[in-house]
């Protein structure tokens, strides 16, 4: 398999990152942050999540938020939605592109969206029938805890499979591994991902790892080898779980981006756009912590890249 | 190439860690941590560099070091010297594992050790004469800045294969190639291996990686890729330079054993043990920031680990 010329990257910081800052960042900074992220030549956003504002207040402005960068040429926004009522007021708000989440760990899913995985698989399958309504939404499905549960620890293959097919069988045409608390390892994310391309060549599959144990980008290389060319990153590495002090987030954006710079694969984003995005973060979320390697230690020198003084 | 079912980890914390860190690590505090790591089930350490005590003031117990821990069955421990008097100095002092180290790259080199490449390659074959002397010593060879120069930017891959086979004519049979600055890339680590293991198919490579811009695990795991069964790491994720805040070390001991763990990869070392070093380490150490993402997380749950509160 010969690694792709150029990978897609999702930039799901405001919305995977941001979920994890109990502090309410204004709605115009929210707004600020993906112009920064659309001017530095991200070109996938996953802007927001239409979550209950009770379980996650970050997100009550939702609506406002999409509303002011979706117009916006150049990036395509989506949104999370963790079940039906999330994406009828997504559709509502004019949003089109929908990112449904739920868990192959049984226990996560509960955990995490109150429901049982069949629960959450017919609730995809209500979703998917509002296209009837709106013929020109587009939903990706994002299989959550794909690489190790906090609950269960190692999830089956044969229930990972399971779920692709499900999702499969109701024409979701993406869909993104996600390794949500940074269990994976090379090895393990080589093996799922053959499983996964050789039972559903026709599903184009995407992969989404927290560096929390270090191993992202490993995992991300991986997903090169494999001929994966659809990747998740967050901005500053922002995501980490405010209940364990220092953990990372997600991969940071700068860090995947400069990965793939010097792999020569395309990504169309420019790093000192990222950086101002980071740093734009940095100075308006209280005592936050940019994870991103590259962020702290700067580019280095070279033909390509100037070294700065961060 | 198959992927080594065993890996032979170099621990370098103790050196290229501590070399980086102002404040005297008082002698007992160093050889508490040499016995840590060695408990731990660590089998190589560089345990002190025999440099100047006016260049490096942190190793001016270097010879105490040594004589308290190379009787301690079990590891085998090694003094890093960076010309011909500290060859003559560890020898001396009863050493009898050497690592010689020189950059590629001219102007790091005469930065780093105040002498041109080919001087450095001269003293290597003094310090090689000494074999006569004594005839135990054992003499491995780093290369600095394979992967790129804060001064030069990249360095040409025959400017790498030169110096690799300047150190094979004179019988070196062991080479690490090291990542000095963290610029390395895995296509271009790849590229590099693969000239050196065709054209020196008889040296046994081995690699040193800094995460200084987060791409260490991924590195190894090029390395691994290409049938490299010998890396550095450090306890901790110890090494940043003291002139980047925030950056980031050596790719840390507890996130490389953790990953080749995972990937069924033998190291014969004990996490447990690791982290013990590491918060011995943390405790007596001013400020330190230990970079271990594994360390910072804890260890996930599943059946081979027990998830811990740390």
């Amino acid at each position: 398999m010969a690694i792709p010329s150029s990978v897609e990257i999702v930039e799901v910081g405001p919305r995977d990152g941001l979920q994890n800052i109990p502090e309410f960042l204004d709605t115009e900074k929210k707004i600020t942050l993906l112009k920064l992220l659309i001017e530095s030549g991200v070109k996938r956003i996953e802007a927001t999540s239409f979550v209950h504002p009770k379980a996650v207040p970050q997100f009550r402005d939702a609506q406002e938020v999409m509303r002011a960068v979706e117009s916006i040429p150049g990036a395509r926004l989506r949104a999370l939605v963790p079940n039906l009522v999330g994406a009828k007021n997504a559709l509502a708000s004019g949003v089109r592109e929908l990112s449904f989440v739920f868990s192959v760990s049984e226990s996560h899913n509960k955990n995490n969206v109150n429901r049982t995985r069949d629960e959450s698989v017919e609730e995809l399958r209500q979703i998917l029938q509002l296209k009837e309504a709106y013929p020109d939404m587009v939903v990706q499905l994002s299989l959550a805890t794909t690489f190790g549960c906090p609950f269960e620890g190692e999830i089956q293959e044969k229930e990972i499979l399971k779920y692709v097919e499900a999702g499969g069988k109701m024409g979701i045409d993406t869909i993104t591994l996600a390794d949500t608390v940074g269990y994976g390892n090379p090895r393990q994310v080589r093996q799922i991902l053959r499983a996964c391309l050789q039972e559903f060549p026709s599903i184009t599959f995407g992969a989404h790892f927290h560096n929390t144990r270090g191993m992202g980008l490993a995992n991300s290389l991986v997903c090169l080898e494999e001929g994966i060319a659809l990747l998740d990153s967050s901005i500053g590495g922002l995501g980490g779980c405010p209940f364990a002090p220092g953990a990372t987030g997600n991969i940071s954006t700068e860090d995947l981006v400069f990965m793939l710079d010097g792999m020569d694969i395309q990504t169309g984003i420019q790093i000192d756009g990222l950086f101002k995005a980071s740093q734009f973060l940095k100075e308006n979320i209280r005592d936050l912590q940019i994870t991103s390697a590259l962020f702290k230690a700067g580019l280095p020198k070279g033909e390509k890249y100037i070294c700065k003084t961060l």
